[in-house]
């Protein structure tokens, strides 16, 4: 049943936004079927979407109704020592907004039936309009296609910056990268963008292989056609160790895989995919051999800097969108889009109509 | 019982080295006291030392009898792929010399009663000689103390080098090193080297706080008088965590700690201290949170062009040495130095006499 959703008008600093297209990812599964604590819900998922400025609270100056935007779901407030810093993109306002205890109900402007709605991530897609903070939204090029856009709002910016950013891939290197969701094939296309000579990538769905082999992939292995553990399978096809990895699954035993596929001495493997169940394990000595574990939310992109640019790259052709959406549906489908992307599926864009 | 070691005549481009100093370093005591496999005995410890070299084998040109030397664990042959790049110092030798099974037996030329008897690290200097492959001896200024620049063969390099080469200590930061033995007092050493602003100690021993404080630490931390997580503590002392946080003791829960010590974005944890007998563990949010795990052996430096250096910074009193010795005692006193050094007495330095 899609409930009807009330929106409130924008208060200072904060924009309203009509959302056009909204993909669907991993993330909001992930909180839709793995969070347990009964105070996040209700919750309006949704996080990786384009709209339009419907209307402006005070204090805003940088955006005007027609403008076309992507909310931004990891905000840039330009103030705090993260922003300031050249190191992070990681706002610290954003940790007011991840999980469900920290996220601030006071502040979200959705309701259904005078019931408060908590907003994901503060922003909240899967409904026609939002009302986002101006910090946590990027004005885009205006000639922008909002149904392809969408997709920076997090998925392609995540797994592309993760390889440019996070890794720091350099020319003629080796890389792998475990998982062929949206995020994965995005790394795949960030590795070859950075001019990564080979191209490993993992995963348990063949049928996902001849795709990935459009975004750059090189070579293709399946863990079920072994019989002993992949980081072993890697360290033999590639002598001794990939030089990136990239774990764009959000399983603890893909990230230890993906961390031991690594050579010694320089090897770096970055977490990208999203779990915090479990923890994460692997042997000191892994580490004491020079290899380098680290991670990054949003491809370590600086989002209202990075976004707009991003948009352009697109309309420049220098940048995939189109290949990565398999279904356009209807938001009132939204429920199967869900069950389709259960399926492994990968990218599900469903739209406003 | 101290028992006559015979060492063989140097074979083709190896060098025979009289061991004028050795000390003894945790690593000793970890093989002694938790390596299991019994083909890792017997075994002559021992990796810490300095000396003068006796006779040298064909092809050897870089030696001759009476050079000062130390000897290096961790070698540099100069031709694998490792020494080759600037990554790494791990030269891809090491990888046969550490662990017990890998350890080649065959090439040990220290005998006792026909025994043949495991050369630790290829090098073993708990004897009168020892035989080394010159790829893993370091020549060194004919003016250097040799009951000194042995810290140099492991522990000073180990902990200076984790700060200055590993995480790249910034002018300004805020330092956390764990564990106040030779190794942790030399990674305070370096952090300050580096410029760090605040560099903060944490030992569930305050005898060794004193100490700290001359070679540089400025906040003093005893687990002890705290009944939270040390993770907590630091990052309530720094309003969010450590920039750089370096774990000199070598166990797990340690390493976890300073991990989670470091704060968000930025924060860059290297695992100095030696264990690899369980698993490292933390969740996954700390490093897509932007913190960065890492390790180093020999705290980064390539062995044989790093330590005729830190030789001669020692010696135009760049760099403290005698600071660490805490008991010299003769060889035949090695089982009492042992004893001293579980007690948690931290640098001992055996010398043959």
């Amino acid at each position: 049943v899609i409930e009807e959703i009330e929106v409130a008008p924008p208060q200072a600093n904060e924009v309203r936004i009509k959302i056009v297209s909204t993909a669907l990812c991993h993330s909001d599964l992930y909180c839709l079927l793995k969070v347990v604590e009964k105070e996040f819900f209700p919750v309006v998922l949704g996080h990786e979407a384009a709209g339009i400025v419907e209307s402006v609270g005070p204090g805003v100056t940088e955006f005007q109704p027609g403008d076309k935007v992507i909310p931004l779901y990891l905000p840039q407030c330009g103030e705090c020592r993260f922003c300031k810093s050249p190191k992070t993109n990681q706002c610290d306002v954003i940790w007011t907004r991840m999980g469900s205890k920290e996220m601030a109900l006071e502040k979200s402007r959705l309701t259904c039936n005078g019931l408060k709605l908590r907003q994901f991530m503060g922003i909240s897609t899967f409904s026609e309009y939002t009302v986002a903070h101006q910090m946590a939204v990027a004005k885009i090029d205006p000639d922008a296609p909002l149904d392809k856009v969408c997709l920076l709002g997090c998925g392609v910016c995540t797994g592309y910056g993760a390889a440019v950013n996070t890794a720091k891939v350099e020319p003629g290197s080796t890389c792998a990268v475990f998982g062929l969701g949206a995020v994965g094939l995005a790394a795949v296309m960030g590795c070859e963008a950075a001019g990564a000579k080979r191209i490993i990538v993992v995963d348990i769905n063949p049928d996902k292989f001849e795709k990935a082999r459009e975004f750059g992939a090189t070579d293709f292995v399946n863990p079920k056609d072994h019989n002993k553990p992949i980081s072993q399978v890697l360290m033999e096809m590639t002598g001794g160790g990939v030089d990136y990895s990239l774990e764009c699954v959000g399983d603890v035993e893909c990230m230890r895989s993906a961390l031991e596929s690594c050579v010694k001495g320089w090897g770096v493997s970055v977490i990208v995919g999203l779990t915090d169940m479990q923890d994460v394990t692997t042997r000191p000595l892994q580490l004491t051999s020079g290899r380098t574990w680290t991670g990054c939310l949003f491809g370590g992109f600086k989002s209202k800097d990075a976004v707009p640019k991003m948009v352009k790259d697109y309309l420049e052709k220098k940048l995939k969108l189109d290949e990565f959406i398999s279904h356009t549906m209807t938001m009132d489908e939204i429920n199967d889009a869900i069950d389709l992307m259960k399926q492994g599926k990968w990218y599900i864009q469903p739209q406003l109509t």
